[in-house]
This record gives structure tokens, C-alpha cells and sequence, in this order.
């Protein structure tokens, strides 16, 4: 992915990498400068990149970062241009590295750059109710309307002819042309993302953003949050209903419909033309192929086959369903 | 029903119509005057009306309509007065019929016509918050109260002795005495209703309002969307708890209590008297009945019938739900 | 409990509480004061308490109350000190006393001392967005900040290093250090809680707190309802996600970790290091144990022991769970 909205504190030089992860590499010229941090598949010979699992060695193999973080048992699996510096917990130093290239993606601190959009330039292009605030970092298009006490925090890029309903709230965003978001919604806003420790949990950064393609409609009282090292995406002329929330990572193929109070939890990828009934719910990491069809109320917790139609908890085939059922 | 709140664009002469629907027809009279479009049985003489389902057959042989959208299959149900306008699609052809009688229902753009209500009159008969909005078309009785950033967008009559918390947001609603609606509820907005495309959904018109009776309750976070071609209507002293979704066209009966993130498909009926236990979902399109209960956590996908108590996914009778589950 | 926030109107001499309740008792001395109304526990000798099942019996036995609102049957638990008041239902009489004192509980009106924070003293030592409103009663510590139209009504006490969103609610809560109470929720409003009669229902007084501790984090668009005759409370370093519901007397204890639109129906105790998956909801008046797991979609309708992870529709084992749905 490219970063569309944080910005990369660095370089940084490997000493000061190995210092915050509590290692010694003298092999290792220490004013080397490192300038980001990607994914394997991403990085070019400055990054800092990661390993964490298996799944991802034959990634691995090609990657051209000069550093990698990741484990005594998979630091075979690099490549010879990429020194690997041996972690006990991957996620949870990459996440410290991460934090330090990009702060601002940790929390999601007051926006004290909002201002009031009659005081901008955009009240001449754009339609808007009262008590409307927008950020830095702003673009808005031809014929765009924005409703009364609506927020356009920092980094949001708004299309051409779209509709922000009113008392909505959205950062870290990048929507298309023709889109509608409705009341009440927020968007952008960082994930369900922490370690877990006694007494005081530990976030990890946020350096993805939300992107909502052409045609898209999402409906009141939403909450889509934006990806932790990856985007969140809706795709194009997908519809969204009323109290629907959206978890970070998640991606949905255009031509969708999904109902109200559906939830999708973080890194499940969502294919084309894909129907879900009100208030389903489905786990995270999951793959729902295209064209499939979800029945109201499922709670599906493995991956769905392109073309099928799925229904229950635990979400099964429909014919199953309804032969168990009658 | 009466259309409470859209002003109608008509008359429009039958040849217009005719040239919409991509039809001709040389027997009718090209100047004969169309003034409103109606349901079957509250169709009059100058009125267009529709029908698509033999399910309505009856209502069809007894309606005062001069025209009908139908297929060639129903066009035989229609009496001697009304003249069948033959189309592929009965729902697309009278969506967009109704679209051109009532342009104003089919999105709901931004409300230009919200101003401080202290510069309206409203200000000495209402107690209200801070950066409180109103629209056109309001009526307010006496000894309300509108709790601060709330908007009561155009088309809204508030009853006497109502309490309108804040963040709430409310169009095209009719509200009636002793009425209690919480904070940050969106209420009369369009429903989730559209013809689905490949690359750009159509959305159908909404011209119907939501109807809030006497002593109702309606907690915070919920979204009550307004009906298409009926009302939504919430039943005299029914009770909503926090975040529940009520779609287009549903109708609950009075002395209802339904708990917390309850979902209720568009255009199914609840009876009287019901209550529904928290996070239940009910499909559409279904009748439940009076004095019914639904369990906590219910999905109901077919009709429920007067006195019964249901549970589980799918709700099936209660007994046999604690039978199956022991 | 102690009661944190709402001012008490007693005393009340003890022939004005007999004459709401429409009892005669002539072996009562008529001038006698009553202080307060406390739970059996918590009661002494000025209070007046209430007594509804056996299974306060033990309780019953050792109140210091001179008074105590309970049935013939239950009459006899009482002990020499404390006087029974005989009612038939004893929940709806001890509310009824209950809303003399505490008047101001049982409807959340529009508060209307709220005033802009850049009139009050908070403005030197709290970073604020535009438009937040602060009521009478607040206290708020150091390094706190609160986002656009943001509303601290009465009663609010919040730590330091406090951050709480946007468009958010909060009411008659007290927030301890380090909490971050995210975008759009509403919390400390009334619980659902009333009696249903035909025509108008009669709602119950709400004097607890939602108290939240150190280290908190509630997702966006979380609704929280303050305690009915005790708190609801979030232990220290809970983490809620986004669209959560939790009822009136809900405990959770420190250290768990709540998904998406979870919702907790009212008087649930929920343990320590306590796990939820998203879309799971848990019925109300139940106890779950400490290091429980329950899995995503479930409903929780009994107790779950200790250390145990359950999942399903009814919530079962897990194992058991996998094994019926294979």
C-alpha cells in the first residue's frame, strides 16, 4: 500500500531500531539509514519490513528490504540482501518501529486544525449546512455538500458530487465521486487495535486509511474504521445500510449490499456483488467470495465459496440450513 | 395513506407518463390529466396506480384508478375504468411514475432551509439547547423541549408536552403528545431502498413519513426510516430502547416494549402489546402478532401468530426451543 | 452505593410516605424523619429500605433501616428494629419513594445550565474542540481534551489525562485517569427501565453513576446507561469497540476486551479479563466468571463459570459448540 495520509517521521538510522528493540547487531554498520517501514512485498532496499508466520515465505524470499523483523525459526527464510533482527513478539515490534516512524497513527488526538468552513476557501465550492468544521489536509470536488455540524477532520480527500449527510465525523478518508454518507456515521477513525497487557493495554499505529469508491452509499450511524498497516475498503456502487460497522482492513467488493446492523470484523475480505442480510456478522480474516449470499442473522465464521448462499450460526449452506430447520 | 409531507409536481398529462414508461398506446386519450399516484385502494378517479402481485388482486377489481401499471399476466384483474399500462417491471416503471410526481423524495439532500431557531418564533413557545436547528414546514405544540445540536430538519410536526434530546436528527416526521426521543437518534430519513445496477444503483422515492403516536419512548442511537409508499409507524406507548434500527413501512403496535439493538426489517407489522428481547432481528415483510414475545437474540423469518412466544435462530416456539436446547 | 450525583429533596416525615403508598399504620409514630432510601445493605437507622424476594433474606436480617417497603409474605425477614411497610408490589412503591427524593432521576431533561466551555475556567486548563458544552457539577482533571459538540452535561467528573471525541454524551459519570471515550456516544443517560401499564408507561428512578476506571477505552457510538438503585461500571483497562450497548447496572470487571456491537442487558456481572466477540449479546441478571471467552454472535442466556469459553445460540462449552457443527 501507499500511505495516503501519514507522515513518516524518519529516517532513521539502524542504531537507534536495534536500541528500541533491545538488540545488539555489531555486524551491522550502525549509521545505516532507514527511511520507512512496509510490508515484504512493498519495501525497496531502505525499509524495515516483517516476518511473523509461515504464510508469507515465499513473500518472503523476494522481498528487498535490507532489514527484517522476525523470528530465530523464520529468519531462514530471507533473502541474502536482508539482515534479519531476531524478535521474541514480531507484531508487537514492528508496531513499536511503526509507532515511530509515523506518531500521529497511534491515536486519534482532538483535531485542533478544524476550523469553520466558512472561514476556508471551500465555501465558495461546496454546499454546507451550519457548524460545519474541516482540517488540514482537505480536498473537496465539483459539487459536493456537506451537512450541519459535520466534521471533516484532517487528511480527507472528498470526489466530485457527493454527499456528506450532517453530525458526521470523518478523518483519514479518501472518497470517490458520487458518493453518499449519511447522518450520524464515523470514519477513519482508528481500529480495535492493542496488545493486551495487565493494567495498561498498548495500541498499535494505524497508518492505513479508509477508501470508498465511485457510487457508494453508506447509511446513517455507521462506523468504519480505517487499516492498521493496510486500507479499509468499500468498493465501487456498494450500499450500506443503517448501523453498520466496518473494522479495520476490511475490504468489499463493489456492487454489494449489505443491511442494517451487519458487522464485519478486521481483515475479512468481501467479494463482488455479495448480499448480507440485516444484522449478520462476520469474523475476522475471513474470504467471502464474489456473488455470494449471506442470510439475515448468520454469524459466519469460515470462508465462503464464490456463488453460494449461506444462512445460521454457524453460517452453513442454505439447503442445509433449511432442511435442519424444518 | 395521505401523503403528509411532499409536495406533488403533478398534474402530468397521460402522454407524459406514457413517454417515462417508454410506451404507446393510441386508444387512450393523450390529453387526459394524471394528478397524483396511489395505492389501489386509495386510488380516485384521476389517479395512477400499480399493481404487481396477484397477491393484491382483490384490492385490484375494486380500485377507482383511470390507469394502472401492470403486467401482461395481471392486466385481466383490472376493472372496466381503469386502463392497464402493460410494463416489464411493475416496482422500476411506478418508481419512477412517483419520481417525477414527488422529485423531492427520492434523496435527501441537504436541508437549506434550517436556520437557529432563535431567530425563529418557535423560541418562545420551545425550551431549547444550544445550536439547535429548524426547517420549513415545522409545527412545534406546547411545553416541548429540543436538547442541544438537534436538528428538526423540514416536514415535522411535534406534538405538546414532547422531549427531544441531543445530536438527534429528524425530517418528514409526524410526532404526537408525550413523546420522549433520546439523544442521537436519526429519525425520517429515506429507507434502504434502491433498484440494484451494475456500476450505479437507482434509488426508488420514499413519500411516506414516520409516525410517532402518543407516549412513545424511542431511546438513544436509533434510526427510524420513513416509508416508501406507506408510513412507518410506532404504536401509541411503545417503547425503544438504545440502538435499534426500525426500516421503512414497518408498523408496531401500541403498549410495545422493545429492548436494546433490535432490528426490524422494512415493511413487516408487529402487533400490539409485543415485546422483543435485546438484538432480536426480525425479516421483512413479516406479521407478528399481538401479545407475542421474542427472546433475546431471536432471528423471526416467517409470521407469528397472536399469543405466541418464540426464541432462537430461526425463532421457533419457546418450549420447543428450551426442549432443543437442553 | 453512595450516591454520587443526584441531590436528595428528603427528608421526609414517614406520614407522607405512608399516605403515597395509601397505607394507614397508626402504631407508627407519624413525626418520625426518614433521611433516605438505601438498599437493605447499605441502609441505616434514618433510611427506609425495600425488600422484594427471599433472596435478600440474609441481608434483610441485618439492615439497619427503621423502615422497610416488602410484602406479607416477606414481612417476617425483617428484623425488630425495622418496621415493615406492606405493599403489593414492592418495586413499584419503592420507586414511587424513591422519585420523591431524588426528583431529578427519572427524566433525563434538556439540561440547561449547559454553557459554552469557552465562558467557564475549564477553557485555561482543557484542550476543547469547537462548540463543547459543560453543565453544573463537572470536575475535570489535568491534560484532558474533548472534541467538536461534545456535551458534558451535570455531573461529570473525569481524571486526568482524559481524552473524550467528538459529538459524544456524557452525563452523570465519573471517569477516573488515562481514559479515551471515543466519537459519538452517549453515556449516563436513564436505563430502559419502567413499568408498562396500558396507555402510559410509568418509568422508574435512575440515582446510580456510570462509573469507568483507569484506562479505559469506549469505542465510537458505545451507549452506556447509568444504574437504577446501583452503578454501572467499567473496570480499569477494559477496552470496549465501537457500537456497544451496556444496560443499567451492568458490571464489567478490569482487564476485558469487548468486540463490536456487543450489547450487556441490564444487571449482568461480568468478570475480570473477560473476552467478547462481536455481535454477542448477554442476557440480563446473569454473572459471568472471570478469564471467560465468549465467541462472536453468541447469546449468553445463563451464568458461565470461571475460566471457561463459550460460544452459540444458546451459548454453550466450546467444544461442545464445535462438536454439534461439524
Amino acid at each position: 500500500m501507499s500511505n495516503h495520509f501519514f507522515s513518516n517521521k524518519g529516517p532513521l538510522k539502524i542504531s537507534k531500531i536495534l536500541k528500541l528493540l533491545k538488540l545488539e547487531n555489531n555486524s551491522i554498520d550502525q549509521n545505516k539509514i532507514v527511511t520507512d517501514v512496509k510490508d515484504l512485498f512493498n519495501s525497496s532496499k531502505t525499509d524495515i519490513t516483517f516476518l511473523h508466520s509461515k504464510k508469507y515465505k515465499n513473500l518472503a524470499l523476494e522481498t528487498k528490504a535490507s532489514f527484517c523483523i522476525t523470528t530465530e525459526n523464520l529468519k531462514n527464510e530471507l533473502p541474502a540482501n536482508c539482515t534479519p533482527l531476531i524478535v521474541e513478539n514480531v507484531l508487537l515490534s514492528i508496531s513499536l518501529i511503526t509507532s515511530k516512524f509515523y506518531p500521529d497513527s497511534v491515536n486519534d488526538n482532538l483535531d485542533t486544525t478544524c476550523i469553520n468552513i466558512d472561514k476556508t476557501n471551500f465555501k465558495d465550492i461546496v454546499k454546507f449546512g451550519h457548524n460545519v468544521l474541516v482540517g488540514k489536509n482537505i480536498s473537496i470536488g465539483q459539487n459536493c455538500s456537506i451537512g450541519h455540524n459535520s466534521i471533516i477532520e484532517k487528511n480527507v480527500v472528498i470526489g466530485n458530487n457527493c454527499a456528506i449527510g450532517s453530525n458526521t465525523i470523518i478523518r483519514n478518508t479518501l472518497i470517490k465521486d458520487n458518493v453518499k454518507i449519511l447522518d450520524n456515521c464515523v470514519i477513519g477513525k482508528h481500529g480495535f487495535g492493542f496488545f493486551p497487557n495487565k493494567n495498561i493495554n498498548t495500541r498499535y499505529p494505524h497508518i492505513g486509511a479508509v477508501i470508498i469508491e465511485d457510487n457508494c452509499e453508506i447509511g446513517c450511524s455507521a462506523t468504519i474504521d480505517r487499516g492498521s498497516m493496510s486500507n479499509t475498503v468499500i468498493g465501487k456502487n456498494t450500499f450500506l445500510d443503517n448501523q453498520i460497522h466496518i473494522a479495520h482492513n476490511v475490504r468489499i467488493g463493489k456492487n454489494s449490499i449489505i443491511a442494517g446492523q451487519v458487522g464485519i470484523a478486521g481483515s475479512s475480505i468481501i467479494g463482488e456483488n455479495v448480499r448480507i442480510g440485516g444484522q449478520a456478522g462476520i469474523s475476522g480474516h475471513l474470504k467471502i467470495g464474489n456473488n455470494v449470499e449471506i442470510g439475515g442473522g448468520s454469524g459466519v465464521i469460515k470462508d465462503v465459496p464464490d456463488n453460494s448462499k449461506v444462512m445460521g450460526y454457524p453460517a452453513k449452506n442454505f439447503r442445509e440450513f433449511l432442511k435442519d430447520n424444518k
